[in-house]
């Protein structure tokens, strides 16, 4: 990770991830390696990028290997964060041939995926680079991976949404139906809600943008509004909260909407849409 | 499911992902329904696609509501496997507009992946209607997923590979290397793997797979060959063994692939480019 | 709980708290009971109360028996934030005599302790009646039970602070000093975190409250300060931020703090201190 | 500890606390100091007491910073059971700032709680010094913490009475009467509990006393007598059975019930009601 | 269960071994069962014994068929603890066919098991009728299984020794050769254990059961000891501690060892070498 | 294990087995050790076999002290696989006195149990040498145990047969019922099934073996045959399928069953019945 980006990736989450995956590819064992690949042998293997990208997972590179056997050893040649052109070496690792074999799947596969959101996040953030506005997450994350990719768009240059349902408000259509009114809505979560959490609502009109500025929202999210509506709502907000695009942002359209002057930037598809990155293990045995 | 595709999907594997997911998104609670929509209102909310494919995940829909509220009702209004177009109603759901909301992100979440790599894995199937190819999936699956992503093939028409490592024994070149040649290998392997369990040798070149079949192996997979040399392997394997092609086959490839003869098709994108197909919850207060 | 205090409590935590004491409390099995109780003898039991205070933790007297049997049935006769006073009837509770004996201690043990919490609670709420103060929780909780006891307070009208070190930002004077100045740790905080948490600032003097302010937080929590040195901060903070008093506040001295005008008053001892409020199981064999 | 007091405590039950509390308290991450303080910062920080008292809870203090990073170093300054003075240190801590930082609440948590129990435990002992009563806990402890607590409760000079409902049998009113008498009770678990549990009869009256004696009870928990109803109880007793003391004895009355002759007092104030040691971390940044 | 034998077997360690038992043979599925049984096809199906003995086990039968699915019906034709002749109907099971067949064999392995230990006991017990000797297990159980053996051992109309280490005192030769004595031993642990746990010492000869007897153990384990050198040591003990007769007791040397008037005989054998009683399932297909 | 005999156990499941064992026996605690055994005691210990037979389980010897205690060092003098004589030293441990003596029983439990398994699978194996048939076990195996258990059969010289019901097709009477007929059953299992998985058909009759072979299964599992109905089976299927015999074989009648040609023989007595191998530890004190 460049030292530029702080980040953090939370140790329980990468525990449970690993073992999870770990359990799910070697369940009563790795048959062939065992039966086919003698005890002793040592060998050495790189990671090694086959396509352009920016990489994210080299903790849990660690963690795969520090879970199946104390002796392997992995050196990091990059940190996450870092530009990969084909043929990059992402990391190198020596010890068991066996226990490297059988967990070269899991391993190539949390890297390929988070690494591929890391990817897609920096092209948004390219395409918003000269703006104020910051690229963000949604919750439309990978069931059980939500905090490891999250950590994928911090390390795309990236930032993190709110965690979950429960570290933050977020008053949406269905919430102002029960409640009445956007008023009522804001003020019922003010008054009970701890101080210390943010209040948003999603508003689709100018109507909406005013009624929520006028009860003290935090964040107006203005959801799937074009540019020319963000515009006005950004204008409308005046400072006085947070102003927040969301709904079907794409890399073609990313940068028109950076220049509405809106503060953030939503884009599900960092999660959701990224795909995998080309990246593989090359084998040397060594004795 | 459709009548015509038998299918199962483990009920451990369900249980444990959507209590994951649920713990993941809603923590110490879902603030935002908690303090604004009062206790006590029932509401009617439909699943409905946004664009066309092909559905999975029904039964993880279920598994989401019950394990949040006994009194939620989902009555299915599609099978997993049938065709969606866009304004096709998936599901309807009653019940308390709390639960109804709090699960919705983790239902959709599950919803949009699964039905995506049905929907990729259809359209793979597709291409190669009339020949005697079967499309099948790798473990380059989501970590904790592996199971469920399974069965979202299988509800595309597709069929699975190995599970994991535990389940069939796979040579590859670095199982060879370690035993010396593909021979030592496969009669390692047969001596003492389970006698119920296949043996698959990845192959990169003619000799290979003249060797492998040579030592008897039951499964040659094909790697990263030409249709070309795919034609002369199938040849030359001549019905002793199954043939599997592997090595990024695309929808633009795979059609000339299944007319070489072989037998599997296996495809790594299935599982880990599908993306996200889009589905929406649009709910209506009853009450 | 009464209707006008909307609160929640997390099923989650619910069900492993619950667990784990069961798990705790009858290990290998209730000896006593199983060997001194003939199985079908059904019982009414009473949860009474045998001093005055306030009532919180009935759901979870519900778990615990619907996690030992599906047959007993407990019938509430008051709401969690309800007043008891010596004699006041909790709740019925029906069924199988050696389900009920096996449970009682686990039952009451949550419920002393959580009623407890909520008296405690109350008893702060009350001397600040007229003033816009709100009392709050901290996270001096015990281990394990910080979701329920946060509850409890709700049910005592207080409120809650952060949940944990995850769901907002709290600088204290460590932070301070590792990050070289106020305005520093605000800054990068305020450039790092999702934009939908909240920056509070400890502050011991003046000029730190002036720096907070000036960096631009958005809570100024003012620690172990005299009811002067309050009202002269929340002078200076002039509503430009939310104002929380902290540090050793007791029942004897709450009240003059909330006349200070500070919007928040976080007191530990609502968790760390509440002790037990005598609750007992009376109970009557039937047959 | 002090080498004169046996003591253990599961190393499961520390386990599981230490994990369950870290949980809760970090969750996703503590943001405030993964944003704040720079990685690479060594500290050194010690915990001090701030009032006097008898300490406990070392191991769960090793615990908690070995769960979180190998490389913390704790250094004991004193004993589990050691007197404490206002200023007196407890032990040193030693590495990386943000690892010291984050841990610290849930440390200190357990600290002051544990310690609190030792103290309330040693108050009692201290008051029947003299005498040959032990002073014993019950099951009114903590949900969850049980294991920990009544370790505290022997650093204090305590003893423990049964673990759960599973390791003894203690045979109460309802039991009585659902068997129909003491005698029936007592002979019901003797011929059918395990040869090496004993059997522990709670009284009420003289009758019962010697209903018990004669029934042949290991232990007559003598339930809620004045001072004048235990020495006569003792008296009945003669020797035959080990006899307990028990109901609402505080340090204001358990010396004249120390001197009633009983064997046994038990007192659930122990861990119900003893509140919290003012215990704190300084922290000195040290590079 | 006949009336007449009052037992118990713990609620959380049947789901515990059955939970681990299922996932441990359905793992990703019954692959045969799900291809070749179509969904909706309802049979009968009888478990019945191949051979005589005693049952044991059918509240996991129960728990099996509960785990796995809702609607499959389990109707008991004996109560464990019976007779059981070749051709005895043990339950019948009605329900969806896949599922009968998915748990038959974990239902099978539990009852085959438990039934075997079961029959065991019971063949060491009828030895010894007249006598005034219980037969009681050991801890050399199988592992993960213990408390479902002891069960076992209690429906063969034997009783349990200790659980574990930690519901009573044990002291044997390594314990007193570090303590110094015999005497030594036993102090230390009257004076720190719970008042409520009793103290065994294992003696191998005359002098230590005197020596034993005079610290106050509560029983004395005489271990390998000849019929003449138990019925001394009977003597030697004459009724001022319980008497424990132990170490490779058979059925051949049981009743000897019985008419030595010891109180107590514990048989490893009962729970380490009971083998499998011959039961199996007969299925009907309904429709 | 002798470096001719290719094996393994998984990790996870050792570590699972052994935390579950341990966690049964200690609890909160083995007391008596706590409270006679000093600490600081380090004393040496053998295990030594006190009966003839073959060895097994020391990787979970290793394990049980590694989760103890990080201090204790445990010494092979054999392998597994070896064979013992009464008398032979399998390992010594040294270290910490309380803790060798804590773990002593689980440690034996497990390698009793498996050195037994391990020495009948011996058995078999040594009265089939000279035929081609192999020993393999079953799904009989103890619930929660049958990844060690079938370690202890390959340690034993014998082979596993499919680890449980999802990593291999075996079709039974009830499966044919079902969907028809043998050929049915098979069409559908091959079609749906992944193409690396084997068909095994258990047959009653030469009729089946016949039906079995025309549909292509890959094994032909005979099912209580007399040796000469297994020869016209093992002649029947002329090597067009792996041949297994199967059903109530024994020490007595496995040679004649060997000799009748055919590949696998399965005996679930191999792990249901196999009872306890006799072993111990003597410890001696060193300071």
């Amino acid at each position: 990770m460049s030292a530029l980006i702080p980040t953090w990736i939370p140790k329980d989450d990468i525990l449970r991830v690993v073992r999870t995956a770990l359990n799910e590819d070697i369940g009563t064992g790795d048959i062939t390696s065992t039966l086919t690949v003698p005890t002793g042998i040592i060998i050495s293997a790189l990671m090694v990028s086959r396509s352009a990208g920016y990489l994210s997972g080299l903790p849990i590179v660690h963690e795969v290997y520090s879970q199946m056997h104390s002796g392997i050893v992995v050196h990091d040649m990059c940190c996450d964060g870092d530009r990969l052109e084909p043929g990059t070496i992402i990391c190198t690792i020596e010890g068991d041939a066996r226990t490297i074999l059988t967990g070269e799947r899991v391993a190539l596969n949390f890297l390929q995926r988070l690494s591929a959101v890391t990817t897609l996040t920096r092209a948004f953030v390219e395409r918003t680079v000269g703006t104020s506005a910051k690229i963000v997450d949604t919750r439309k994350t990978t069931p059980g991976l939500r905090a490891v990719e999250k950590y994928a768009v911090r390390c795309g240059g990236g930032h993190n949404h709110r965690f979950g349902l429960y570290d933050a408000v977020l008053i949406k259509d269905n919430h102002i139906a029960a409640c009445g009114s956007i008023n009522n809505a804001v003020t019922c979560a003010r008054n009970n809600a701890p101080h210390t959490m943010t209040i948003t609502v999603e508003c689709d009109t100018m109507a909406q943008v005013h009624d929520a500025i006028t009860a003290g929202a935090d964040v107006i999210l203005l959801d799937n509004m074009t540019p020319d509506e963000l515009k006005r709502a950004v204008d409308l907000i005046g400072g006085r909260a947070v102003s927040e695009a969301s709904g079907g942002i794409t890399l073609e359209t990313v940068q028109e909407i950076a220049l509405t002057g809106v503060d953030i930037i939503s884009v599900g598809a960092l999660t959701h849409s990224a795909g995998s990155l080309d990246i593989g293990l090359d084998i040397e045995i060594k004795q």
